[in-house]
């Protein structure tokens, strides 16, 4: 470890770099805390490819990084407070097993719900009560693969800026819109849009003539789409399972059946 | 608590129930490491879907459970030693953030490898170095809904009897046969059976006139498939992002990418 001598709230190494604060550190895991996040308006996100991507998007307040992470890394680097650390003081600062060789601090941006004579032209998500953080993040990563830019969540489902949600999205937050709204007043406003749902009595979703565009609703991991939302689906679908024939009384996990009706409507 | 009485390996409450001893509590625990499960042949299950679908398949040699769930479960227990407990004892001995009514540990069955003359005329799975038990579990329940009733894994795959994998798999190890072995002699020896593989040189998986039979291989989180299996595969397909001239760095998770190919497979 470098000798330092403690300025301020900073604290420097011999050849005058910053070291990782103890109140870095403190704000850095506290991030971990919703209300924290709300407060602060700030999110973590940890990992090279996640930071990246990040970086491309969203205001940096706060990047601690390895001298190796640094000297890799070519981009323009606007950010607010760089600090380079060692592996070990990373570890401390991080929410994760296995801590990467970067993890940064970013602003959280403000989102607008695009009018209904663009998301009539679009294909996009609503998620009714997603619980599982890991659910969410890869939804956004889905969503993200089959160019859907925007997805609609009750309030009560996971939290994007959760960093299990930020890391299971693999940076598709950085392009991907989510936005947390009352889902039934929103969906019954929609006067033109489809509302597609899965249900065990709807059709097929192979080769039912569906639009390409509209919004697919996703419901809950343990109850699915809730009694109270049932009525502004407009388009009900099943995902057969196989042989149809067979009587099944199991389900797919919902990011599972979040891909397969997307690779459905994204087929050419 | 009842107050209760040692005799040898057993402990009795006053009304001469059997109480779920330190022992019992142990070797239920233990469960948790491969290399116990594989010396002693059991396994883990817990949560009552898990449970109930296991019953029916695998031999139990410990059911731990409410009188709540033992009133409620109506059909044929078949079970070497029964504990009713309370929910307090269940969690002393779950392996669960948050334990459930009923857990059970089961003797893991003996499976047999097809011949070649069954799967050329199946479908069928092969997972290459999967390593988090998340993801094999989710695999195993999608197999289990597109009807797939065998799936091969290299040696270096999570096990199937991780309890991560029981719970995620949610009752589907019980009708999906998990083989490992080592996969490039396997599928190499195949000579009339079709290994798909995805590459992002692979033609569409949309509307390819591929058969509905063969063996779909799936590489490891990180890498894909890797060099030495790339060889053994018959046909190279692509999952297409969106739009499909958007050119994307970005990738879908393993069980994400499983499932969506399973439904193409499956179209009628």
């Amino acid at each position: 470890m470098a000798a330092y001598m403690q300025i301020d709230d900073y604290l420097y190494r011999k050849d005058n770099s910053i070291m990782l604060s103890k109140n870095r550190i403190k704000l850095i895991k506290s991030l971990d805390d919703k209300k924290i996040r709300q407060q602060e308006s700030l999110f973590l996100a940890e990992g090279s490819k996640t930071v990246s991507d990040c970086l491309s998007f969203f205001d940096c307040e706060l990047l601690v990084a390895t001298p190796e992470w640094f000297s890799g890394f070519h981009q323009n680097l606007n950010v607010k407070e760089k600090v380079e650390a060692s592996h070990e003081e990373i570890s401390r600062a991080s929410l994760l097993k296995s801590p990467q060789e970067v993890l940064a601090v970013f602003r959280q941006p403000s989102v607008t719900v695009p009018d209904e004579s663009v998301l009539t032209k679009r294909l996009s998500l609503a998620l009714d009560k997603i619980q599982d953080p890991g659910n969410l993040g890869t939804i956004i990563r889905i969503a993200d693969w089959f160019g859907i830019t925007d997805i609609f969540c009750s309030p009560d489902t996971a939290d994007l800026y959760n960093p299990k949600v930020v890391q299971a999205s693999m940076g598709a937050i950085s392009r991907v819109s989510v936005h947390y709204l009352p889902l039934k007043p929103f969906l019954a406003n929609l006067k033109k849009t489809a509302v597609y749902g899965t249900f065990l009595d709807g059709e097929t979703m192979y080769g039912t003539p569906h639009g390409k565009h509209g919004i697919i609703l996703m419901g809950n991991e343990g109850n699915g789409i809730s009694n109270e939302l049932e009525s502004v689906v407009t388009h009900r679908l099943y995902i057969p399972s196989y042989p149809p024939e067979r009587p099944t009384s199991e389900s797919l996990n919902v990011a599972v059946a979040t891909a397969i009706l997307c690779a459905e409507f994204r087929r050419p």
